[in-house]
């Protein structure tokens, strides 16, 4: 079975733009970068000499893997939409199943289980891929090339794929929301929020060394009434983030219950 | 102006212990520990060389400082019940206005800005400390004994301490929250909730460096309702986490809207 070497990356954003480095990085050929936008495709491609190109029918047809890495909701449309290929066409979607590539005789999923900016270096060595094949030959080469890039591989199919991406759009997606509309709350009191970043360091560090369900403190757990309907109060003007507030409270409270 | 070093220490939850601890090894002489409980009383006092109390009239008025550190909703009675005392009277908590300790001449808050959990050391440094005071001598005091412990002190009247709080109950207690239901998913699918870590520290590193605003991913950010929609119907089993997704994919998109 040989490995893959040469890819044809589609798809731009923060995984594609990720991608892209990091495989070229690692010694695998990137052949080709699309997007729908030649510009976009570019400026992605360009700096590193690779060829970028904004209509599929100029796809590489012999290279090893076409990789989509396009938005989720783009996907099906890309996959219906590419020239026929011989070799594995995969996409990085936590939330779509592999079934959306079936016209292709072997595919794949190659999902970066990681939050990816393009702004952002990431240690990829740390960053869990989550894959999964059409068959037993493609999810080893695909397991092989994961395995180019980070220390942490693992087969996952799209059930529990599906189920991953719901957690990490809990822990990074909504964690992230609430981050912001803290650093609301500081401006509004004429605070930075780098007030916050000791109280985001410590509720990161501690979920490493006890489990979230001990380390929960705060009034909700408490069932501090008075705090919390004072809290309520003081977001009176502010009726979405109120009911998130009372959401969440009633939440944790309930989860604790049994306790 | 002397300065504050001697303190009897009323309360023995997370915050308690660890002020304990902090201020002990800081110098200051703490002279009792109260709690409700002899035994609680004990547990914190007796390691430390410190008399134990679990009845208000034995509390020492020729301490400079009777520090209030029970839960929120008990600061009132507390406060209500404790004999005269001509020292300073101060409580720690972030959401309980300064006027509930105006039966003393000299009353403040000592709010410490971070999540305390009996079970983990601090780096009290960087630990905030917002402090409050009846009078520019008293809360002189406040700072002068906050500075012992950290460098990062700061003045904050009764308001900004309540915003600050709420700010801290959804970057923190809320977000561990969302650790605890997504470590609920993982162990549903088989998988250690270890498998987020990567991920969650890279969400708190991000905000180190860029505002929570640009770091913003996910697919409510992106309006991908299919994706949205996909992961509402798995969670159709869990309709409280249901909800959560719900709102607060509703409020990115809205507080990302005008982008």
């Amino acid at each position: 079975m040989t490995n893959i070497t040469s890819v044809v990356l589609l798809g731009t954003g923060n995984v594609g733009t990720h991608l892209a480095k990091a495989l070229t990085e690692s010694g695998i050929e990137i052949r080709q970068i699309y997007s729908r936008s030649q510009e976009n495709a570019e400026e992605v491609a360009l700096p590193k000499n690779i060829q970028a190109i904004s209509d599929f029918k100029e796809a590489d047809t012999s290279a090893d893997l076409w990789l989509i890495s396009v938005s989720d909701d783009a996907i099906p449309e890309i996959a219906g939409s590419l020239p026929d290929f011989n070799g594995i066409v995969a996409h990085t979607a936590g939330s779509i199943p592999l079934e959306v590539l079936s016209r292709f005789k072997k595919s794949g999923v190659f999902y970066p289980f990681q939050t990816l900016s393009k702004e952002r270096k990431i240690d990829y060595n740390d960053v869990p891929f989550l894959i999964e094949g059409s068959d037993e030959e493609t999810t080893q080469k695909l397991l092989r090339l994961a395995g180019i890039l980070s220390a942490k591989i693992s087969r996952a199919d799209s059930s529990l794929r599906a189920t991953l991406h719901i957690a990490a759009v809990l822990s990074c997606n909504f964690v992230n929301h609430l981050y912001s509309l803290s650093a609301d709350l500081l401006e509004s009191g004429g605070l930075s929020f780098k007030y916050l970043t000791p109280l985001i360091k410590e509720t990161t560090q501690k979920i490493l060394y006890m489990s979230p369900r001990e380390a929960q403190t705060g009034p909700a757990i408490r069932n501090d009434r008075e705090v919390m309907e004072k809290h309520l109060k003081r977001l009176e003007n502010n009726p979405s983030l109120r009911e998130i507030y009372r959401l969440i409270s009633d939440d944790i409270l309930k989860y604790h219950k049994q306790e």
